[in-house]
């Protein structure tokens, strides 16, 4: 593996094992897998998931539908408040290929209207608390409504609830993250308590790695459609979700200025091939990134008292302890575990194994 | 011009009013008008600045170099301490074009020692209070050791200091921008009039685009590489640099969803289209993006009470006051001012003009 410029190196084996760990968990609970594209955004990747069984995917846009429907997927559900402007995409894909997709309110149907060349199921989003998109679990009024307007589509089937918690990014503890799971739990089985006589295949479907690496509890739930846990990142380490051993991808940069009088290396590896996402160190700065040094025979992560703490447009700096310092030189590289893979992985649009292999994104 | 998903749209007549403001500004001040390439990455967009007689450019990687070359750009500063392991690349680029590199260390010579094949222009560079990379304007015992590490070179040429007054960032006011600037003028030339006798060519090159948009002060400055100034943003608006109307990018997105409770819109347009950079808002909140709203036949841009407020992936959550959200719609195609124009254009990687042309990036 030969690093010339920031590269974003994946570790097989452990998203291998990340994959099985939540394939098991899936079958342990009878539950449908249909992890969430959107973290690898790679053909290559996604046929990883094959050898476990996966049938069934989850995409957060038209785009990445057509683009795992090209390599074969034959049931994806596009997991976002679904934009009528892509209409004639989405009859483009939905005429040989089973998609899902997901409505919060009317107006979509409304503007999808006599538009919807072939049948599709169709998730109501609900809210159990993240409050970004989708019904309150509570408004059934507003569920009513928009069930209403599906069951007068003849191409719409109504197909269940999903939800996305992701307030589980916003707890501090293990413990709370199984409480906004449970939570969700709850009002998802009180939906389908309701509704399940009018509809008695309906199916509620959940998805955010914290809540699905970490509980056990998935009563009444029917699908599961977790998707950073493939990579995770610092931002699942931090919550306690994941060890920094099952973190499968990492930044290499090479050190191209370094500032005695502050302690900082300055690294060839900026926002463009970061994102911008951080989180919050133990000084309560900005955390862009921990640091894994190479002393020798053994890869060693730092402590968070050295860590990529500011990011511009190319460039990345690091500030380091004085020991620490002394140790690094212009032109070494640096691994660095991103705080959040997805936004990486998104930025740098590619991986490079640690065998050398290129895996292209989308 | 028909927007399906969030869509970054130029304007044209606002980037040729602000490259010839610029260009115009340099003629006058007799200094070398060496824009940076790496906000809008494209080499149709390059060509544009050719009208206003720039033969010479910036870039801050070798790939980026690269590009730019093969359009016929001779003279090209990597304005990006030089990263070693890309000697291979650069000596390919170097064999039919110009090209200047910049070092803060004697280290990145010593590690290219014997590997240079043709003549490298190489400027010094040097820190006036941003702190980033360069060694401190005062260190004259660091820079003579680093001239000292080049003059050894027989490939090297020593061109002169280039500095980056990235701290005019920092400020609150106009006059605080004219002051960092200042500054940074005045530490510049007292490196030249110490360093001419030996070196009578010696050029001093300066490149932010809030100092060389409102300053006119460029005593003994050769060079100015302003970036961001051809499209501005509203990290330049904040500044009191620009004005809203100079601004020439602005993200197009569709509403995919509203939450009445909250007074909020959900657009298609999330930390992969805009970048998670912002500002900060009145409310001492984040702030990603300033809205423009249709209203009838004018567009009017809506006071900072109504602002994109958070991002996800995919997501952009907008909040709005009372009254505005009841005027917009799901299915709308709501227009946003980006935080940061370069950051969301690096996302893009990708334009579309008001009359539809597209115009592609690196």
């Amino acid at each position: 593996m030969n690093i010339v410029r920031p590269t974003l190196v994946l570790n097989k084996t452990a998203c291998l094992q990340n994959i099985e760990l939540m394939a098991e968990k899936a079958k342990r609970h009878k539950l449908r897998f249909r992890p969430h594209f959107k973290t690898h955004q790679s053909i290559e990747i996604g046929r990883w998931f094959r050898n476990y069984d996966v049938e069934h995917i989850t995409v957060s846009s038209v785009q990445m539908a057509t683009y795992f429907a090209s390599d074969g997927w034959q049931d994806i559900t596009i997991a976002f408040p679904f934009n009528t402007h892509e209409i004639n995409d989405l009859n483009k894909i939905s005429a040989n290929t089973k998609i899902n997709i997901v409505v919060d309110n009317p107006k979509t149907i409304e503007l999808i209207h006599n538009k919807i060349q072939h049948p599709l199921d169709v998730y109501i989003k609900v809210s159990t608390g993240y409050n970004r998109v989708g019904i309150a679990s509570s408004s059934y009024s507003q569920i009513e409504k928009l069930l209403g307007a599906i069951s007068e589509e003849p191409k719409l089937n109504f197909k269940g609830f999903i939800s996305h918690a992701g307030h589980a990014y916003e707890t501090t503890s293990r413990n709370e993250i199984q409480n906004v799971h449970f939570d969700a739990v709850l009002k998802l089985n009180r939906l389908k308590n309701y509704f399940i006589r009018r509809y008695p295949n309906l199916e509620l479907s959940v998805g955010d790695t914290p809540s699905c690496s970490i509980s056990e509890y998935f009563k009444g739930i029917d699908e599961i459609r977790p998707g950073n846990f493939i990579f995770n990142d610092l931002v699942q380490n931090n919550l306690g979700v994941c060890n920094i051993d099952d973190i499968a991808v990492r930044m290499h940069c090479p050190v191209i200025s370094k500032q005695q009088d502050r302690n900082e290396v300055i690294i060839y590896g900026g926002a463009v091939h970061f994102s911008k996402d951080h989180i919050q160190n133990i000084d309560g700065k900005a955390l862009y990134g921990r640091i894994i040094l190479n002393t020798g025979d053994e890869k060693k992560l730092l402590n968070p008292k050295n860590y990529l703490i500011r990011l511009s447009q190319e460039h990345g700096i690091i500030r380091l302890t004085n020991k620490i310092f002394n140790k690094v030189e212009i032109g070494d590289i640096i691994e660095i575990i991103p705080a959040h893979s997805c936004l990486t992985a998104s930025c740098m649009r590619g991986y490079i194994t640690h065998k050398g292999e290129h895996i292209e994104m989308m």
